[in-house]
């Protein structure tokens, strides 16, 4: 007899995501050490596994946790603070100034933490961030019990908590280092090149260096905007991609993040270098930026995840939206509704986010060995009956607010949809103070409307 | 004195969607005989309203019930079925036999109180829908309590309930007879024409006739697809619009329901008509139509509203998904941030939806003398939080699962999420054995999967 589990979620409809395997029913998840041990269908001549603890998932949708391979936590102070304007108009009017003079320390460790509610509630187990101050984001994401590949921002001119861009480098080195020995395999620490656009040819190459030693992924804002290629061009010759390429920046550790404005032979260029995409169909709508080629870059064989982005541009940390995005904008952009079906969009949220990260082996479907992350959705709601093909339900009828229990690496995040990390409504309490003080802050009033 | 009121909603964050309004806080409504009474801000100097019924709604965001200016309710039994396809496989394999030969008048009924369920959940408290055996919709509707425009289908060949198409009017105008006198001015009973491919000239200018001796909106699909404008062309030597306009069926009583391939003279000549316009992007993008010319309808002064279509197409019937997508998807078309601004989705989703149909002297704005339709958000939790602007949060962060309250005609329909108005969870059930028998019915199978 094995000794019993820690956890046996049974009786679950269950997608593992693994290659063409069909959904399990009614299928079971033992979970030992923070580990899945077993996966299968309930065999009634067998008894289940032994466990120390039981969740009865009849009516639930059991799959891995959604990878989220692009975010900037913090940005959850500047949701809904200035949507609808231009590019440039958003980020002179508010959001420089206020990542510039109003942001601490605290601030970005106390966004984070809100961040990272939104995260659990909308099943989003890992997350990739990036952005300043980021041993604070490392800070609020592991009390948080997340899985993050946690990234301190890189560019050549004055940050948050990097005044002097010559030390910008040092300061990502330093938080690399801090973070290299954390104990649990939740953590990655690494850099993030903001864009061949904020950063010179040196940045670049010593950061991707730094990377490439530590075997870390490396992550750049590239092509988001046509402008941004027309800029490259006129001051390199070359568009972002070859010009990344001609600096060596490209292999197999590179997360190029939007990648809207590629043409075709960078496709191929992406595809021959491993360059993994990380699309953010809703923030590259909202801003305006563009449709990324993704049916181009999945038939030409680059693995692609999904990504947020920051909470300015995509205005919640939400991947089912995303899902159902991608799904929808694609389609329509090709006037074709067989691109991207619904089980494809479900395995870039998950499996596939994996990939883009390097944590294929740990996460990203339910197999035996790999870590115990998986999330479990109600079923039994109105616009989700009848049920003939869970996929489907997951991109096109479901939403973040149908995950019920959350778990990471063994242990819940959250049950019944209540955060068990966090303290929920004291943090909102507290957010909604500062936020206050930031309205004043941009608006240079006394007081922001009393409603915030 | 005044007599006290029926109910009065307190202390909530009130938009009552009238033009220019700015958002009322601490606001409250005062509910009597089913219609506003007053709408203001608390003065702490008078005392509030009395009451039957109190609701204090601190924490919650108050606005006009939504307007779904474009269902076909009992297609929720289609959800999911067969998503990713082409129309014409959609159509062909698995819509028209399921709907020749499995729908029964009893299916509709049921299919109609889950889409009804759904409705009142996601915090739409009009629905516009159009279908066959149209009677058991406005049956299911009313019993739930929703206010409602029923257009029986009219096409020229057989369809459900109507075997012979020579029928197809007759039925039609029996149907508008029998909901004339409704007492309660709730139900609006009319017909809808599929289409101006599926409906020859002299169908189509004798079921204007009938709406128009009525006073009654007429519906039809228009210009959805490429094809069905190169159809047109072929047939008739006119674009669909053109052709529309010369049977004379162009007014301010025809709602054209998609209308995306419109050349810029078309939209000229759909404003110039007053007729108004149903866009329905998630259904568009899904079956990759197209994206509808909403910005230049718009600014050619042309009323615009939103609309689910049915679960087929867009699998959840929630109009927040439409905001979402209205507002992100013409930002990208253009490669524009600043088209379709959050408070204009947000108009074209109440105010606009109610002037669509013709309901603008009586629902789409919280304005005293108007119907109580009225929905209660919570906007305590972790993505709507902070809250600068609520425009911007309902369209780019809430979803359906936010509505936690819904008022139609001053009745409840939902406290809390729990529906008041329908048996939940025994409709799933119902719906769940009817639907594996669909699912076998189609499969040819002797059980559907197990898990629906």
């Amino acid at each position: 007899m094995p000794p019993p589990c820690d956890l046996l979620v049974h009786d679950a409809l269950i997608l593992t995501l693994e290659p063409e395997a069909a959904p399990l029913f009614p299928g079971f998840v033992a979970v030992s050490g923070g580990r899945i041990r077993e996966v299968g269908v309930r065999d009634p001549d067998r008894p289940l596994p032994e466990a120390r603890e039981y969740l009865d998932a009849a009516g639930l949708l059991v799959l891995p946790g959604l990878v989220n391979t692009h975010c900037h936590a913090p940005m959850v102070w500047f949701r809904g603070l200035a949507d609808d304007l231009s590019l440039k108009d958003w980020l002179t009017r508010l959001i420089f100034p206020a990542e510039g003079r109003w942001l601490t320390p605290q601030r970005v460790y106390l966004g984070a933490r809100l961040a990272a509610a939104e995260l659990i509630r909308a099943g989003i187990t890992t997350v990739a961030d990036g952005y300043f101050h980021e041993e604070e984001v490392r800070r609020a994401l592991a009390e948080a019990g997340l899985r993050a590949v946690v990234a301190q921002g890189v560019v050549d001119f004055p940050a948050p908590g990097v005044p002097d861009p010559k030390e910008n480098l040092r300061v990502a080195r330093e938080f690399m280092d801090a973070g290299a020995d954390e104990p649990e395999g939740l953590l990655t620490s690494t850099l993030f090149c903001h864009s061949p656009y904020t950063c010179g040819p040196e940045t670049l190459t010593a950061a991707k260096d730094l990377t490439r030693a530590r075997g870390l992924p490396f992550f750049i804002h590239l092509a988001e905007t046509q402008g941004e290629v027309a800029e490259c061009r006129a001051k390199t010759g070359l568009t972002p991609a070859r010009y990344l390429d001609r600096l060596g920046l490209l292999d197999e550790a590179t997360v190029a993040v939007h990648a809207v404005w590629l043409e075709p032979e960078e496709v191929e260029l992406l595809a021959l270098r491993g360059v993994k995409v990380s699309h953010c169909p809703t923030s590259n709508c909202k801003l305006g930026s563009g449709v990324a080629p993704v049916p181009e870059l999945l038939a030409a064989g680059v693995t692609v995840g999904l990504g947020t982005d920051g909470a300015a541009s995509h205005n919640r940390l939400d991947l089912f939206s995303d899902m159902a995005l991608a799904a929808r904008l694609h389609k329509v952009h090709r006037q074709d509704p067989t691109v991207l079906p619904a089980a494809q969009a479900v395995a870039l949220a998950t499996r596939e986010g994996a990939r883009v990260l390097g944590l294929e082996h740990r996460v990203g479907t339910l197999t035996p060995g790999k870590a115990a992350d998986l999330i479990c959705l109600d079923l039994q709601q109105p616009h989700l009956v009848p049920l003939y093909d869970p996929y489907s339900h997951l991109v096109y009828a479901a939403g973040a607010a149908d995950v019920r229990h959350v778990l990471v690496n063994g242990r819940w995040l959250m049950k019944d949809r209540r955060l068990l990390t966090l303290p929920w409504p004291e943090l909102a309490s507290r957010v909604r103070a500062e936020a206050r003080d930031l309205a004043a802050f941009l608006a240079g009033l006394a007081s922001g409307p009393d409603y915030l």
